[in-house]
This record gives structure tokens, sequence and C-alpha cells, in this order.
């Protein structure tokens, strides 16, 4: 499923779970795109031009048209592209997907409060609300995936959680998400990391070990 | 345009701008709907029940289906009732409003923390974040609304901005929202508030003003 006469295109930088579901959506989808490689603290001025409100990545660029934040580029990439849907047709359950969605993208401020913080009490008391919105997810997993059987923009969104964070966890010393506290939700990222098509976009997870060990590094140096 | 056999229900509170989101679109569309009037501090069950994660208003309830999160009710709106649509149909376009919405919930973020901190310097920075905020919203208006020649989602979202912020200055005693600092942003909210349809469900001004001196007060009392 070639996209012929398209020009795709996904600035990334490989540490991003952001870029991350975006280069999921393309692969479930057999959408062709140029990754083009951006350095972190020094993006380039194409990722300026492109996403001036921003200035961070993932931009992705259809045809010339530049699109900014993940969610909605996961969005575009669905309408854009009808094969293989990430997202129902119908509007109740478009909605229930949109609002986990957004639920998601809660808890990952709050992991990014965490793993930012010299605080131990903030640190705390971020990691509680993690595992309440986590409780949360586990009661709403019903199927294999939250998409159902195949996999969904909820699914996608949540890639931070079923291959970022026992990276994070582990570079970090803490233990959030384990397969004892919430049985339903480490089943399905066993579930998710492993499937073929999500398998091979995932970046390697040497690299980001050694990158989330660079960052907690940092973040304590000041202490 | 009435909804014939439709049971369509809104729970909220009338100082809500999210819940003025959502009035707004359906008197748009012209679907009939049975507004449910809650209590702050004290949300009835019927509302912890159809939104048990966040238990918060809007609640929209649908044929007994209900829905949560503002811009989530917005989008299945739209994409239930055709008429008078609030999203343009092109995708990029689409994306490009859901980029705009969000930008505008951030905002929304930034003024939530300037009035509800009682240290200047946080309120100062936040007031500079939103100024920063709104000049890029001044560069991005182009024609009479954000939709075009009519209302759409990022206008229906930023009702906030149009007849909100200007009652909250008042309150608080700020002036960050002038036809003076931006006169393309205060022309549209003239035109938005005034446009028939959205006048007729906008709360009294009195009302809203009583409402932000008594969180004025409440929130100074502690200093």
């Amino acid at each position: 499923m070639a996209s012929n006469n398209e020009d795709v295109k996904l600035f990334g930088i490989v540490e991003s779970p952001f870029v991350s579901r975006v280069e999921i959506a393309l692969k479930l989808k057999g959408v062709e795109y140029k990754y083009e490689v951006e350095k972190r603290g020094n993006l380039s001025d194409a990722v300026i031009q492109y996403n001036p409100v921003y200035k961070k990545i993932p931009v992705f660029v259809h045809n010339e048209k530049p699109i900014s934040e993940s969610l909605v580029i996961l969005e575009y990439i669905d309408e854009t592209w009808k094969q293989n849907p990430i997202l129902p047709s119908d509007p109740y359950k478009k909605a229930q997907t949109r609002f986990w969605s957004k639920f998601i993208d809660e808890s990952v401020d709050a992991l990014r409060k965490v793993i930012s913080t010299i605080d131990e009490k903030v640190r705390e008391k971020g990691i509680e609300e993690i595992e309440e919105a986590f409780q949360i997810l586990e009661n709403e997993l019903k199927d294999k995936f939250f998409g159902g059987d195949e996999i969904g923009i909820v699914d996608i969104s949540a890639v931070i959680i079923a291959y970022w964070l026992p990276i994070i966890q582990e570079a970090f010393g803490f233990k959030l998400f384990t397969s004892h506290k919430f049985p339903k939700l480490y089943n399905w990222s066993q579930d998710f990391n492993n499937h073929s098509l999500v398998k091979e976009t995932l970046p390697p997870r040497e690299t980001l070990l050694a990158f989330y060990k660079g960052v907690y590094e940092s973040v304590n140096a000041s202490k």
C-alpha cells in the first residue's frame, strides 16, 4: 500500500514517544514516509518554520502542508488514508476514543512532572496520580486492545505507557507500572509492543535507557 | 430544526465557559436540549455517574449516552447533526482547527493559574504567557471569525476570551485583553458576543461579575 505521488515527511527525534505515535500510525496504514532526524535542543529551521507556535516535534508534512501536535496528526492520518482505521466511524465511539486519548495525555503530563522534579513529595504525589489514572485504564480495558481486536488511536497514544514507561522507571528507580499492580494493562503492553508493525517502529531499548539515565542524572545533579 | 425523538441533555453550571461552548454549538445547530442545572461543589449523582473519571461538568447526554470534555462534545455534535458545520470537512483544515482549539485550551490553563494564585510573580508570568498566546491569535485571525465568515469550533472554544475574560479581568483588576493591545481579537470578540445565536446563550454579565468577584475574594482572603 505505497503512497504514490505523495510527499510524506515526519520530523522527529528517536527518543520522543509523540513522534513514535505518528510512526506507528503511518506503519499501520502502510503509508511510506521520509523520517527527518532532528537534533534535541537544536531543531532545524524547517521545524521552526513548520511549527512556529510551539517550535517542537513531531512535525508531520503532507505535500508541503505541515501539521503539529501528535493527536491532531493521528486524526489527520486516519482521515486522509482510510485503510486500517485507527478511529471508529460511529460518532459516539469516536468521542470515547478522543476522551481516552486526552486522558492518556494528562497522565503523560503527570509523568513529565515526576521525572523533572527533585522534590520527593512532588514526585510521590505525581506517582500516586498516575497510579490512579492507570487503575481507571485497567478497568476500562475490555478487549485485547483499547481499539478492540485491532490497535486504535488510544493504544497508539498509550505507547508511552507500553514501551517508554518501563524503561523510564528503570532509569529513575521507581516501580509504578508492574504486572502485579496492573495485570490487564501489563498484558496489553506486551501485546502492543510485540505487534509486528509496532515492533519495527520502536526505538532500541538500550538507546532509550541511556537517554533517560542521562535525564535522571541531569535532574538530580542539582540536588 | 427541532430534534424529534431525540433526548438531548446538558448538565452544566451557568458560570462555566466550557458548558457555554456546548450551548453555543447546540444553538448554532438548532438542536433542542434540556439544560440540567448543577450546583457547584455539590454535583448531582447523575453527573458523577455519567462522568465517573473526572466528576465534572459539562456532561452531554444524547439518548442516554454520556460524553464529557467540551471539545470532544463539540466534535460529537458536529458529526451527529450535520447542519451548520462548525468544523471544516477538509482533513487539513480540520486539523488546523483542532490545533487552534487545543492552543486556546492551553491559554485557558494559564488563565486558571493567574486567577488562582496569590503569588504576584506567578500571576505576572501567567499574564505574560497569555499575552504571547493572544499575539499569536491576533496574527492568526484573518477573517471575521476564526471559522471564516461563520462561527466555527475555534471561535466557540474561545468564548472564554470573548466573553469571560473581560469580566474576569474587571473582577481581578488587571488589564490583559484590551482593544488597544489586540485590536483584531477585540473586534472579533464583539462580533462573536453580539452574534444573535451566541448572545442568547451567554449568561448575564452581572452574574458572572459577581461570581468572579467572589473568586477573587476567596483567593486573596488567604493573603
